[in-house]
């Protein structure tokens, strides 16, 4: 799979308002804010059953009721498809 | 609940020797590798539930195969009892 060029990152971004692109164009990131740990680990529950299911898994940190998400696509070095198709399904579920 | 002294948190730290201190004494880290995703996320969701029921939360993050927690008591400004009690919980999981 190859990465996004910058036209397709930014047709891809328009679709996805709250999530930001990285500096260097290889990742994408977005801050999820919940009532507390309880909802805020209920969400990377699903989240985690959407990657394993997509094959495709995100870095993320989560302290609290907050979960800060980066996606990129280690093999290809940047931002393909696989990326939006998951950040599209974690929009959903948020 | 008070910041554990630096005598508390030596004795704390020999009973947990795959933790270490951080450089201001105030929070405690420690890296796990698992073989793959599936496995970190349910060590993530046993952390999660063990985290809840002593309501006091990590920081972590979880990149693939790899969870990364820090333990800190905000309230406390520093380490503290609940900080080795969650650590020690966490140790027997792993």
């Amino acid at each position: 799979m190859n990465p996004l060029t910058a036209d397709e990152r930014a047709a891809a971004l328009a679709a996805l308002p709250g999530w930001t692109l990285r500096d260097d164009g290889k990742a994408i990131s977005r801050s999820f804010a919940f009532a507390d740990f309880r909802a805020a680990f209920g969400f990377m529950a699903q989240v985690a059953l959407l990657a394993e299911k997509q094959d495709h898994h995100p870095e993320w940190a989560n302290v609290y009721n907050r979960v800060d998400i980066t996606l990129t696509t280690h093999d290809a070095n940047g931002l393909t498809q696989r990326d939006i198709r998951l950040a599209t399904a974690i929009d959903r579920l948020a």
